[in-house]
């Protein structure tokens, strides 16, 4: 099956071709010179032979049970080359030509037509518009890009073929072995969610790297995502984050690229690691794949020079990671060892005349220290010993502990043979130490995430044994956070009613979310009558279904004790809402509730991920202190207490300044509470809380504003 | 003078040596091995010989007139050498020797002898512990480090040694020139700024660059820099900005490493650029050391790969460059002669099949377009031509063109030969686009500042016309300031008078900054009839010298319209002191100003750089949201303005969600007064007016709380 794009055993290229300034020749020099071990069968109409290889003049004339096509012919001979395919029983292909749906309309109509051949046939292709595949284990490279990595252990998926052929140059130079790497070009068949899977389950590929523009299928890219990041790293660079980006994403492959927070959330939801940049995925993807996790954020630095170790410092305290306390034992076994002007604290600087031997006892000690969880070794240029050795001694050293080491053996023109020695004993080396400590972090967060799995995993076995859960998967992503959720009843028909009112209110009632009480009134009179129902004092809004921001234009009036600012509130807003040509439909007493934290739960409906949750400071200032932040609907409790904790908002419930602290477990309630809503509403565009109202500890919250919007027409749910 | 430390006549090295090991060999290698014109006179107890050199037994020996020496034997016997050299009258020195202050209070009372004597001789000295000078021009080398950078012009000041030798061993593997570099050392003598002023001031260096953990005069280093960096860019990177690399500064030098936020407002107000990592710091350098700075912010990318231009894209965004917008002209030339599935808009995507010339004709045409104000090149790896003949044509196009060029020619393992021709033409290369973004940004804000200087100088121009001005220098950072901001008339002897009686309300009143009325007092009584006296409504708050954050323990009352409101308020007041143990020393009353958008001025003392201005969002929350920014004192008007314009409180100012604009130009003439208050009392460590009431625009800003604090003893004023 879609193995063989990988391990094929046997591979035709259609449309090989003599002469070297053509793909065609390409791809059989790779197949050739890269020490694939099955039969390789050119296709060219006149040649009877190619790079000693013997030509087949067509697909027709190819023996049985070829595995693998690499087609390499003008666009529009594609299609009948497919048919030609299909009826040998070729069951897959790598469409390498251009000219298709990145070209305009008519190349859209030629992938369709090869769509439907394939379909026919039941083959699968990766492409068109692509430069194929390579397995550095098979081995096999189908591409035409000169040059190949070495055998290792990261795979990598990308969706533009000029980043595989940049990344196997870089990899070349850098000495960083991959085990598998492809382009998918155009995705008229084989999706970057089926290849992950496919990379994600090779047992060569230890770590896995991606460069994504956009999703087809979001829910279901998770779904797969998450299976792989239980076992193995995987860490992405997403393009097309910025307006412009989008734009060009939006042309270069015609993907929607979506929300750059959905993304994100989506991300971390399945425990996928996202990069800043290129290089910084393989930072990342070295480390993760040739080091040991580290147990925690304890970093002990071991230098040779001050300087460069400050640099250090700054850079992972900037990052949240934790300079290590080093132990009693460790202190007095370096003092011994140590020349006296040396510091034995961390960072431990051996000083500029120490050699490979005084740092093997240094590194040897930190790394037995139980308050060390990783080390960076760093190294400025000396004239006493070649940087080789201490290469050598930090891989030895490093090899004979289980945690994770990075080298800074700093320089470029004097350490090529040191970085080539790291390299083999899996030490990854920065230039400048500064770069560690991203990589570090990187480390650390990919075990803390294990760490909430295997949390959640408990949390979800102890609440299934107390819950029975119906109407929802026990598995995946939505079976957990439901079983996880418990059992929550909701007055479905009434929802259902509510949501076609458009009636916001009664659908989070029926939800179980509470909202202050409050009556529409159409005159001065029945907004009186109504405070005497709901007691006084009162707020008063303006009620317009086309208005959002009810302050901006001033029609909002608070704690109104009596009938006579009753009335003078009803006045003002009046004429606030002429002013401002405000369609007013009336006016909303509501009863005032106590004082508490203001903030903001959304959903909204993201084209790419279906339903997501937005948490943030509320209030009329949130616009402008940007503090929102995204997860993906369904959330279990962990999920929802992350998206708290990542916002100031959060830090405002947990008490401040004097303040109490503020009802979370309510809001952590609010917000497993919303993403169910969300999900059993797809027609649901967004439905905002604003302000939500987080009163005393223990006194739980109360929705004082709602608005919400559903599309026109109904929305397909992915599933 | 000094100059001789990058350019002496001749040098003597005491303590040179036959051993190839030893320090005092590689001194005396280097300046033979890398063409030192001068005299070089070794100088050894008993070898007659070093390295083909005569060799002089002791210093009293030296012919007369040795311009400088290089002092390489051990820390004790130092003293005795400097002695000696002010004897023969050596006015130079740099001491190599280690065992000074960085190794405790042994060291320090040597360095302290040392000072002595070379006082007595007027001996100048860098070191000790340091690794001495190289000019690439002169050409000379003092240090025993192996390699020396090639000619450039690049000049690197570093208070790390070891930082010196990283970069001379990546210089040139890299292949990026430099002038001059130095490493300090423990500077008991010459400093950072006499470095500044030196590397600065010399002609074959274009920019200069620092490692600085720490700076010793502050004051002294903002007006040396501000000369340089009206000639020259200037970018540093800042060791020891973490609480832990603050730490390990102290524990490396000894230098106090201040505020993180004060020495990025010095270095901003003198022009200095920030880097954040050591690469970053050689990326902005290379660029602007080589390429034309942009008119604007306008980028255009030619590539010939979508993917790698969308990630480049995304960074420029988020980094605050725009897309360019192509001419009709542009995108027609274009269209006539790029491939027909090329994008003609930008990113410019030539195709994978194109070649140098198409490359050629596109670089061209984006460089003569008028909305184009800088390139960048990509190149991802392709089969057709080598690199080579690509960096060869984007060299020449971009010689040919006033406007920044950066080339991304992806890859490592096939891109050397490229990167030397780049490099050759002055053109920077990045390995993988992103890393673009934050180069462009650096030429921008070169060349912004330096607009800004210009507008700033015809501002000061306008403002001597306008006023005459007492009392301060008409140049350097002080005087400038004083002159815009015009004649003030302030109370000098009510001034001081305030702030010996900690009366921050009538210095504030004394230099012009409007506080809202109030008065204390101790009874119910007193502040009803305070009330009645300054006119309802009122606040009441708690006064208390120990308590500072009067809301925090339920300390203030607003909006009290009457008699009865006010007992119930002083009631309230009293009982939430009590029950925070608040000391009650009364409450003051204030009439109730109109409402406005709250924010906070405060003056600090800084140890590095006196008096600074910090400017941000007001009332309870600043702490949550860290909106706050620092000014060094005084300000101009300009700097005043990007100081509120750099936060959150300067958006809310401008009128948001339909509030009207507030009076920022209120707040502007308060920064300005506040800072030249902090001038002329230094004795103050902090004031803070939280918050200042900013009304409408035109209708002023009132403080309404202020708090300060003065040092015990007098504090030294540095200037």
């Amino acid at each position: 099956m879609i193995e063989s794009f990988f391990s094929p055993s046997s591979v035709a290229v259609i449309g090989a071709s003599r002469d070297p300034h053509k793909l065609g020749h390409g791809v059989v020099r790779n197949l050739l010179k890269y020490n694939f071990k099955g039969e390789i069968y050119p296709v060219h109409h006149t040649a009877s032979e190619i790079l000693g290889l013997r030509c087949y003049s067509s697909v027709a004339e190819l023996p049985d049970e070829v595995d693998l096509a690499v087609i390499v012919v003008p666009a529009r001979s594609v299609p009948d080359v497919v048919e030609q395919c299909g009826q040998v029983s070729i069951k897959q292909v790598i469409i390498v030509s251009g000219g298709f749906g990145e070209t305009g309309e008519e190349g859209g109509r030629l992938e369709e037509k090869v769509m439907e051949i394939a379909g026919r046939y039941g083959i699968r292709m990766i492409g068109p518009n692509c430069i194929g595949t390579i397995d550095t284990h098979t081995p096999v490279n189908t591409t035409f890009v000169v040059g190949m990595p070495e055998q290792g252990e990261i795979g990598f998926i990308s969706q533009s073929g000029a980043m595989v052929a940049a990344v196997i140059d870089w990899a070349l130079g850098a000495g960083v072995g991959f085990s598998r790497l492809v382009s998918l070009g155009n995705q008229i068949d084989v999706t970057e969610t089926e290849m992950v899977e496919l990379i994600g389950g090779d047992r060569e590929t230890k770590v896995v790297t991606a460069y994504i523009e956009g999703i087809s299928d979001g829910r279901a890219f998770m779904e797969t995502a998450s299976a792989i990041t239980k076992e193995k790293p995987f860490v992405v660079i997403k393009a097309g984050q910025s307006s412009k980006g989008a734009e060009a994403v939006s042309s270069h492959t015609g993907a929607l690229s979506g929300s750059k927070e959905a993304y994100s959330a989506a991300f971390r939801k399945c425990g996928i690691q996202e990069a800043r940049s290129t290089e910084e995925m393989f930072d990342f993807a070295r480390a993760l794949a040739w080091q040991p996790l580290p147990k925690g954020r304890r970093i002990a630095v071991l230098t040779n020079a001050g300087g460069p170790a400050i640099l250090a410092v700054d850079a992972m305290e900037k990052a949240g990671l934790e300079l290590a306390d080093l132990s009693e034992n460790t202190r007095s076994f370096l003092k011994a060892r140590l020349p006296k002007a040396a510091s034995i604290n961390n960072p431990v600087d051996v000083l500029a005349g120490s050699g490979p031997a005084t740092y093997t006892l240094a590194l040897e000690a930190l790394l037995s220290d139980d308050q060390v969880d990783a080390v960076l070794v760093i190294q400025a240029p000396q004239d006493w010993f070649l940087p080789e050795s201490l290469a050598e001694v930090v891989g030895e050293t490093a090899g004979l502990h289980k945690k994770p080491v990075i080298a800074s053996i700093m320089g470029k023109a004097s350490v090529d043979e040191a970085l080539t020695i790291l390299h083999k004993r899996r030490v990854p080396n920065v230039s400048f130490p500064e770069r560690s400590a991203a990589v570090f972090l990187a480390m650390a967060e990919r075990r803390e995430w294990l760490e909430m799995q295997q949390a959640r995993a408990e949390e979800l076995q102890k609440a299934e044994k107390m819950t029975k859960v119906d109407g929802f998967r026990q598995d995946g992503v939505k079976g957990s956070a439901a079983a996880i959720m418990g059992a929550l009843e909701v007055d479905e028909a009434a929802a259902e009613k509510s949501v076609k009112n458009k009636d916001w209110i009664g659908l989070a009632e029926s939800w179980g979310i509470p909202v202050a009480r409050q009556k529409l009134a159409e005159t001065q009179k029945e907004a009186v009558d109504a405070a005497d129902e709901l007691g006084w004092p009162v707020a008063l809004k303006l009620f317009s279904r086309k208005q959002t921001h009810k302050t901006d234009v001033g029609g909002v009036r608070l704690d109104l004790a009596d009938e006579g600012e009753l009335e003078n509130a009803w006045e003002e807003i009046h004429q606030a809402a002429e002013k401002h040509g405000v369609d007013l439909e009336g006016m909303t007493v509501q009863k005032m509730i106590p004082e508490g934290e203001e903030v903001i739960i959304g959903v909204r409906r993201d084209p790419q991920f279906g339903s997501v949750v937005v948490f943030g400071s509320g209030g009329t200032e949130v616009e402008l202190y940007r503090d929102a932040r995204t997860a993906i609907a369904p959330l279990c409790r962990m999920e929802a207490e992350q998206l708290i904790d990542e916002t100031i908002a959060g830090r405002k419930l947990q008490g401040w300044r004097g303040k109490a602290p503020s009802d979370r477990e309510a809001v952590v309630e609010m917000l497993m509470r919303m993403g169910r809503l969300a999900e059993a509403h797809p027609e649901i565009v967004d439905l905002e809380i604003n302000p939500l109202i987080v009163m005393e500890e223990g006194k739980g919250a109360v929705a004082v504003d709602l608005r919400g919007s559903v599309a026109d027409r109904e929305i397909s749910v992915i599933d």
